[in-house]
């Protein structure tokens, strides 16, 4: 019995396709202007997860065509160029000074440029998108750039809010992170040539996935000392973005306590803030009850599995649900 | 004879339809969301000169089928969202306090919030532009998407670069102004089904004209004392954005002086940089080169007119170029 779930054999049956997403990315990207092609060279040299990529491979790949699979590449390439445009603009909001272990865009040439790369980058995924497929496919993904960006809008203007409800949390994640996962499953699904009931089995799956992670990773912010993912740990409490384990927290306390806790979080100079919040989520075990809201919802993502046919995505799509609660250990 | 040519004018041909592009705005514009709803209603609430939406509906008008016409509607008001989006951007590139007379999103809500609302009213002209036409317009319309970011990725490239040349300011503004301009023109065209020959006049009087409006623009941010536009005066100076007027100067003046200016133009902490650079300029008149150029540019636009059909329209673009250049006395 393996301890551990690893990416790379969740990967496994995309990953000669998934060689291929680094070229297509940088085709995407080719510019013969010095300071874009400056930052997308920079930005591209600490590479992420390619979650979004693989996800795309891996829906196309219950086609069981191997030939289809050379179309789904550039789209796959498209959804990370369209992620990382949203990291860049992230990294404004907020006001982030590390990604993938490198100081940020925003950081290293200003918030103007991160702005306009992060629009480049966008505008050029979108173009991506359009030339591979201008029907079902570019409506999908345009629904789904409007959601992400109206997910973020909310949880900005959540900030500082300390009587923000699970409710709401659910929506803005469901949103803002939920929703492109989804997406990325189901446009491979659509390359792919699936039915109907499959491609929505897939973007179940991608949404309860989706938003598992996030609870995952926003739990992630508030656990352990160092900070092996290489962003900076306590991020969320100090933009001032409230997630379940601290929602939860001030939710069960009483009035005292909750008063308390409001005034520790929206105090703006005490260098205490984040130890003394991760105390008391550590003393309420909030951050259990957020991994069990989390492990319910990939229970859910898992019953989707049984409508997809038995290939090897399947088996790497219930690896990948491991894989994310895994992570919080 | 009259002295001046007037807005009202030229939009006359199509003026019926341009009262219904504030409607098609708000319904591209359709939100549950509170914050961007308040930030959309805020800036909409100071209208523009709606240049856009008016050459999209100009440039459909020639084809002299009034049916057509209803069609165009929500593709103006997409390249009004469009351009709008580009604004709140800009606004935040260019440390912009004031917006047609309005203090702007980034200072009334921060950057993050304009990065954000930015990017939504990005998308939902993107997704407008989609739902009218999947085809031949939508491509043209990311290519130009495409185009304004790489032109404004130059333009803050070249900030501080006193060695600016005249042919790369040309190149910035080609594509960061006159490349939209060109495409609503065009895209009118489209939609009413004009000649090649015809689409190609447009685009090339939009190219041309966008060029000459731009630099009578970058004039008018060095010119008079008072500023009735509603907008930062030598606001491009303090940003750092050589301008056509100061190109030409520091190009013309010797060695010397070249370097004088130069040593004003990237002081940081100079109250009386604005108005001493103005003063050089003033008597190297180079405010009057720029403007000559200009004028050549729109005698080449109006060449472009005798390839369409005379219509009231064409007036108009005949107009538009007077009133531009009117614009600089």
């Amino acid at each position: 019995m393996k301890l551990k779930t690893s990416i790379e054999e969740i990967y496994a049956p995309v990953q000669s396709q998934l060689n291929q997403v680094d070229q297509a990315i940088l085709d995407i990207l080719t510019t013969s202007n010095p300071l874009s092609r400056e930052v997308i060279e920079y930005f591209f040299s600490a590479k992420g997860k390619c979650l979004r990529p693989a996800l795309c491979l891996l829906g196309a790949s219950f086609s069981g065509k191997p030939d289809l699979m050379s179309k789904v590449i550039p789209i796959a390439g498209a959804f990370e160029v369209f992620h990382s445009a949203t990291l860049i603009h992230d990294d404004i909001i907020d006001n982030s000074a590390l990604r993938r272990g490198l100081p940020t865009v925003n950081v290293k040439w200003g918030s103007q440029v991160a702005v306009l790369v992060g629009d480049f980058l966008h505008d050029r995924a979108l173009a991506a998108f359009f030339a591979a497929d201008s029907g079902r496919l570019m409506k999908l993904f345009l629904n789904t750039a409007c959601e992400v960006c109206d997910g973020e809008i909310l949880e900005f203007r959540e900030k500082n809010n300390t009587a923000l409800s699970e409710a709401l949390y659910t929506e803005i994640i469901d949103k803002k992170t939920a929703s492109l996962f989804a997406t990325c499953l189901e446009a491979g699904g659509i390359l792919g040539e699936l039915e109907e009931r499959e491609l929505a089995a897939l973007r179940e799956y991608g949404r309860n996935f989706g938003i598992a992670f996030q609870i995952v990773d926003d739990c992630l912010d508030l656990m352990g000392e160092t900070n092996v993912f290489g962003k900076t740990l306590g991020a969320d409490i100090g933009a001032g973005v409230l997630t379940l384990p601290l929602i939860r927290l001030i939710e069960i306390l009483p009035l005292e306590k909750k008063k308390e806790i409001q005034a520790v979080f929206t105090a703006s100079d005490n260098p205490e803030k984040i130890s003394l919040l991760k105390k008391m989520i550590a003393e309420n075990e909030t951050v259990e009850y957020s991994l069990n809201k989390a492990r319910a919802l990939a229970d859910a993502a898992r019953g989707q599995l049984s409508v997809l046919k038995d290939v090897p995505a399947r088996q790497s799509l219930g690896m990948l649900l491991d894989f994310v609660l895994e992570r919080s250990r």
